[in-house]
């Protein structure tokens, strides 16, 4: 009899339901539901205001996905629950929110639903900077053997500085607070009823090491936050591990029965890599998007300067899972198309019927490598990876009077594309070697022509993602994992990775392509290392000029 | 009785005579013509093919413009011919060409009408590189002095590129050609019967010094034009003085009188000073378009880096006229507006029914100095002073997701401003000092954010000539210095633009912007010298990658 396994990936604007057949390796349903409460970033649902970069959401919102999408995907295959053995979910983060002692978020209760710091914190919730600013130069102060792990800072967008705020701003919350969690385990709780926390999450976003743990007390002593450790409750379970079953109550609303197995909470980026079929070294997987977040994994722990962090059972157990990234992809072919291409290339491309990117992508891609004579660094929002420096800002060189939108687009493609090889070249220098590379996400399936850059300027062979919902089918071969063989699953990821995860379209390096890229790659390495190493910090003296006119 | 004089200006594409009245110094009548074979870069008038990057004219355009326009003013005005008594002209430069021993040129022989070389080779005539990069190869190989005087190169535009040009691709026409002229030399030796050099174009653009003459004749020997200097006949007269009286049979076709002295002839750019009343050192002029050209005094003969020229009598008798130059201006404005700026600002400018650039410029004007936080290399078209080098090219930074069309437009405005700055900085340490900034020509009209800009990033007031057609304005004021203060009109120009010379705006430097640029101008000279002097040549590297590839 056929097995099926549900999936369930929790994003920025909306949460995604699958259901996976497992003899054909197919996603036969799916349901997508926008969150009720969107992103609050102006107001919280009362109307109290928000500060600027703040980013919210709202628990409820991420079970009404299960409750709606569960059954749809059931009713629309017409699979039986009897048949549905497993599920998992990944989510985005840090995703984070403070709950009481038994695990109710603290914005759902009626005395603190007007106190903004009740509520979760999305990942791209950017408020605590301050905090984060004052963590890494306190672990620097101090010593701290854990910033090499992270490429040398601590992300405003992670656990610690996100809590440094609460404490900062609403001591009242933090003190109510019995518990800090990630939404993904917190919604892992919701369906099981036992909180855990997932391996993934505590080590790239919450500084815990396998072995040696959470930073020590002194060092939350020196941040303010001394009793913090006493709010993470939970024990850490490595990922693809079953964290238990549905409770009666959750199997009931989502139409499943208390059998189905659910695995350790998840992360969208890093629950995809079995999803195209990795499972060892050697390998990088871009999920790429507005911007792009690399995930490989390494057979041992290495210091790669600029990584976004290095966590033991991170992405696959027994495996170090690195992670790097760059802030700016989709987003810098966006921002050009909206500010910066001419009406006549809107009308022509509505003539063709064409998208604008559409439009731009075909004629750079009638450019050869070299030809438009520009040269780009890709820092229009900063450098993640290895540079690891929001204040650096965008560069572009070799404008003449005859330079064409469209070689000013390829450029933007181009410079990604450089990023991307110094990622990898520091990765295979440090001890990481990077042989192939894989991509998921919108990008890797519209865009030929950034591909087949990207295998030229990397010369390396590139395999795209024959699935779109590459997340959503990872999680629900985990959720397969976690059923386990006896149950029609499989024992472990590599067996359900083997079967399941696949690619369907190869980029192959162009030798003359390679050849050019080599050139023009050394000349951005140049330019990087001038702007982005201290010998000319002009793009972080005119940001402080910046600030300091407006 | 109040008398006149008549002004003559040959630009790129038409003429304009004006009527200037001496008694109020107003342009009281104007008409302009088009030349009737244009710029010939395709074809000639019998449709032989012209090569890539030629441009050629057709002398006899030049007198229509005379024949229409000199009976035109006279007759929209009602001044009466015994009332005119003076007259000049001015012209484009490099515009040369080659005639017989009686000054017809070859081109209107029937025996060479279907020859490239026998025509007006136009100043932006520029298919000499070739011969350029010789002549400066031989230059430097025999170690003449000249070179320092233009900055350290001869350009393609200039006379003897161009003379080699015809020797090396029509032996047959060099060999024929009895003289070689300047164009304004040609239409002055039209109008008074005599031929004659006029002091500026010799020394600019024909490597021709007072004290020094012409290069000796080994130098033209190595150019493999041993002879050219007895094709150079005319002795040379210094700008302002008077080169002779009409012709009975000029007079007659103009509707003037045979009285009207004639002024030694002149360059659009050179003639346009005492317009604007300078006769003196420490003010320099830009005439501001598609490209600037700056022109200025001083008492002594320098060697300043990058200059284009520094000719003893080539602007004003007496004092030594230094040219610098930009390259990329209007143009670099024009580039952005038709490609890089998007349908919404057009149809928010349509809305307000202004012209785009208009519109960015209003949109530009609203914000601080420093506050896009950009950066930019004005080098989109080369940088002539200070760098003279046509292979730079253009260079932003800064750029962010949140970067607007109006703030590129405005680093843009300013790159230009930092560009000038530095020619200025140049020539005063190098012993011309500059004090007070002139400018005229479209865009010093047009763009009041532009004008003060540029006194902000230069520290220098700014004066706006009160009269938008400076050049013809120029040439009727030495028109009248030539008829003399006997005949109604001046002794000296010196005279001549006290009376009559005007400026009607002032831009005063803001201490507040200046002091942010200061900040800015600094990083754009770090910029300036580690992409132009040779730390990092990626410029360069690129175009050749750019001609390799193509």
């Amino acid at each position: 009899m056929t097995k099926y396994t549900i999936g369930a990936d929790f994003g920025t604007l909306s949460g995604r339901v699958v259901l996976l057949n497992l003899e054909t390796g197919e996603l036969i349903a799916q349901a997508v539901k926008k969150y009720t409460h969107e992103v609050m970033d102006e107001t919280l649902p009362d109307g109290t205001k928000l500060g600027p970069d703040w980013a919210l959401q709202y628990p409820t919102d991420y079970l009404e996905v299960l409750y709606e999408g569960v059954p749809a995907v059931l009713s629309q295959s017409g699979v039986a629950k009897d048949d549905v053995i497993g599920m998992s979910i990944d989510f985005t983060a840090c995703t984070m929110l403070p709950t009481d002692k038994d695990f109710v978020p603290l914005c759902l209760r009626p005395e603190f639903e007007h106190q903004p710091h009740a509520y979760i914190k999305l990942w791209k919730h950017h408020a605590a900077q301050k905090q984060a600013n004052q963590l890494n130069a306190t672990a620097r102060q101090l010593g701290e053997d854990f910033l090499v792990r992270y490429g040398g800072k601590i992300s405003s967008e992670w656990f610690f500085p996100k809590i440094m705020q609460i404490q900062q701003e609403a001591p009242d919350i933090y003190s109510k607070a019995a518990c800090f969690c990630e939404a993904t385990d917190w919604v892992n709780f919701r369906l099981c009823g036992e909180f855990r926390r997932n391996s993934c999450t505590a080590g790239y976003k919450a500084i815990w090491h396998k072995r040696k743990g959470y930073p020590a007390d002194s060092f939350f002593a020196a941040l303010g936050i001394p009793d913090v450790r006493k709010k993470l409750p939970g024990s850490i379970i490595p990922i693809g591990r079953r964290q238990g079953t549905l409770t009666p109550e959750m199997a009931e609303k989502l139409g499943l029965t208390t059998k189905v197995a659910v695995a350790a909470a998840n992360v969208d980026a890093h629950v995809s890599l079995p999803a195209v079929g990795v499972t060892d070294a050697g390998k990088m997987l871009m999920i790429m998007g507005t911007s792009t977040c690399d995930i490989m994994l390494g057979k041992s722990e290495k210091m790669v300067p600029g990584m976004c962090g290095v966590v033991e059972d991170g992405v696959i157990e027994g495996y170090f899972g690195y992670e790097a990234g760059q802030s700016c992809v989709g987003d810098h072919f966006d921002w050009f198309a909206t500010n910066n291409v001419p009406p006549a290339y809107f009308e022509e491309a509505g003539r063709q019927k064409k998208d604008i990117q559409e439009y731009l992508t075909e004629k750079a891609g009638s450019l050869k490598p070299g030809e438009s004579g520009l040269l780009a660094l890709d820092w229009w929002n900063g450098n993640r990876s290895v540079l690891v420096d929001v204040d650096l800002t965008g560069m572009m060189l070799g404008m003449t009077l005859a330079t064409k939108p469209e070689e000013v687009y390829r450029a933007l493609i181009e410079a990604t594309a450089y990023g991307k090889r110094m990622i990898i070249d520091t990765f295979t220098e440090n001890g990481v070697p990077i042989e192939e590379l894989y991509a998921c996400g919108g990008i890797s399936w519209k865009n030929p022509l950034m591909m087949q850059i990207y295998a030229d300027v990397t010369n390396r062979p590139i395999h795209i993602s024959a699935n779109a919902q590459t997340p959503a089918l990872g999680a629900a071969m985990f959720g397969a994992v976690a059923a386990g063989k006896a149950a029609g699953g499989f024992d472990t990821i590599e067996a359900a990775a083997k079967k399941i995860g696949k690619t369907n379209r190869l980029y192959r390096p162009i030798p003359e392509n390679v050849a050019i890229y080599q050139r023009l790659y050394a000349e951005y390495k140049t330019l990087h290392d001038y702007f982005g190493r201290g010998d000319n910090d002009v793009m972080k003296r005119l940001k402080t000029l910046k600030a300091e006119v407006k």
